[in-house]
């Protein structure tokens, strides 16, 4: 039915002109199973112990994009799988990531004053960590359902590889001495390795041949890469703040991301003393993150992350080559290309 | 060997008098085991990141008792299993035990002034979460190669439960109306489902029939639920003071135990305002501790939780008659007797 529709749209030739409406039309081309992941994610977040499903409903509920169960889905589009093991496995990747989302929020106490309305602002940290905790259990306990050792074994390694990742940026943040290296293993580690598991699972469920498990792997792999890069390219962008949308987050917690690596290590003395106050002593003024934003254009510091974002979308379009041309593949191809344009 | 060496101690006749000296004998009953578990955990917690060797290593080698995994180290014996799966599995328990306590210690903006020298102290809320899921994690992917679904499945379900017990004992904190069932539920899920799950999967590793995995698991269960029951009676034990040992942390917190239950309902009015003041209002002053415990002596509020205990521990060493008598089931019986007694 759903494909249907998306199909009637494209013959339309309602043309796609960003990622956020290559998002729509992805969205529109997995509806039915999107339905039956939300099924699955509102059953099994259910619990007796009221404030479970209240906290992880605030997350999950509360209309995210839903961007990697719908990774999930379109890789089964992608393989032309028949059968109904993907939607259940697509809301285990969303309840890995809520479980990401709630831990990643919990502040120490150095930044109690972020004051984000986010899930431990409104319930404090120890819930948010139990209710992690909760979701991150309760899609293992799902997989076991399913019961293929290949799918746990993807899922339970891109887990421990997040978990790493999210210490090692820890380990880095407030130091502009990280080297580039540094900060493309956090983003392998924190966004790519779940979209890479959410891809290959489905070559997996489908039980494929090796090449297109590999190659929805790399898919999943490079466009994680590439939108963590543009997601940290926008945090910086002022033609976001113009939209309205929310700059500076990443700036105002000192986060070692590549425009500031990259803007630190063009910039000259006076600039470099700029970097170490505001991010490395985080002693930050009004007007800095305008300052910041002036730095970074002037080094072509988001331009050339966004360069880098192109490289790894390149490869994951390439990757999708493999899979006979259909709507699934042309709306995978649109995001990653918008993806890494939509910031100019 | 280990084995030799237990036996010939026996044959010395050393006499067992209490839950340590108890304790003691287990350990030297399962040492060569537990060596291995050892290699595995400190072979399996090892990330090029180092934080998180550092971060494990404080928690995990700073000698605890290792009583979960000796559990499962001890099940095996019981059923007489001749492979090796079950260090690694034990390896397993002892992961997702530590994940627990990091998640466990990680403190809301309430109350930062705890104080304890516990990792989240000494690293922050953020590092202890992360290694927390990082442990969780890598439990799970050992599990994975071990390869039984159904072990997965034990595992799984208890880390489910645990949190859900965690999150139940959140909602009920600081609330005097709390029932004594709800209070059994928090144990239930907090510490007698991995003592369950532990020792269970001694008889599934070893393939024994269903009514002996059922007694391993009916013996965890109901010893995990007595030792909780003694651990907070020991909280406000007057003789542990004298031996030089913490009490009192259950009270600082507000936290609601059978103790605080029971001497509150058999309160008077003025003992109950008491209670409302130092429990729910967490108005705490010099000399509330001593006059909380004279009240839980006066009425007999420790005695009668450690009483339930005896319950609990009668049950668990019922459950081990079914299986051979040896050195391993001696000790584990009187690991229990002794735990129920400590108190007093």
């Amino acid at each position: 039915m759903a494909n249907i529709a998306s199909i009637d749209q494209h013959k339309k030739g309602r043309a796609v002109n960003s990622v956020d409406e290559a998002l729509e039309c992805l969205q529109t081309q997995v509806s039915a199973d999107m339905a039956r992941v939300n099924e699955t994610i509102l059953a099994r977040m259910h619990s007796p112990v009221a404030l479970i499903p209240q906290l992880a409903g605030h997350l999950i509920a509360s209309g995210g994009k839903r961007l990697r169960p719908m990774l999930t889905l379109a890789g089964a589009q992608l393989v032309d799988y028949k059968g109904d093991r993907h939607t259940k496995l697509a809301a285990c990747v969303e309840f890995i990531h809520t479980a990401t989302l709630l831990h990643d929020d919990v502040v120490d106490e150095s930044d109690l004053r972020r004051g984000k309305d986010s899930a431990n602002v409104l319930w404090g940290n120890k819930p948010s960590v139990l209710v992690g905790d909760f979701l991150f259990s309760r899609a293992f306990e799902l997989m076991i359902e399913d019961g293929s050792l290949k799918v746990l074994k993807l899922l339970s390694h891109a887990s421990s590889v997040i978990a790493e990742g999210e210490v090692l940026q820890l380990s880095i943040s407030n130091d502009l001495d990280t080297p580039e290296e540094s900060y493309l293993q956090v983003i392998e580690a924190k966004t790519a390795a779940l979209f890479e598991a959410a891809t290959q699972i489905a070559a997996v469920v489908a039980e494929r041949p090796e090449n297109e498990e590999l190659a929805l792997a790399s898919f999943g792999r490079h466009f994680g890469i590439a939108f963590q890069l543009v997601d940290d390219a926008l945090d910086y962008s002022a033609r976001q703040a113009t939209l309205g949308k929310t700059v500076g987050d990443d700036f105002r917690e000192g986060k070692i991301t590549l425009p500031v690596i990259l803007a630190f290590r063009r910039g000259d003395e006076t600039e470099r003393a700029f970097w170490r106050r505001t991010i490395e002593e985080m002693d930050q003024k009004e007007g800095d993150l305008s300052h910041a934003i002036h730095l970074m254009e002037t080094h072509e510091a988001l331009s050339d992350t966004i360069e880098r974002a192109r490289h790894y979308g390149a490869i994951a379009r390439d990757a999708l080559a493999l899979f006979k041309p259909n709507n699934t593949r042309k709306t995978l191809n649109d995001i990653v290309r918008f993806c890494v344009e939509r910031a100019y």
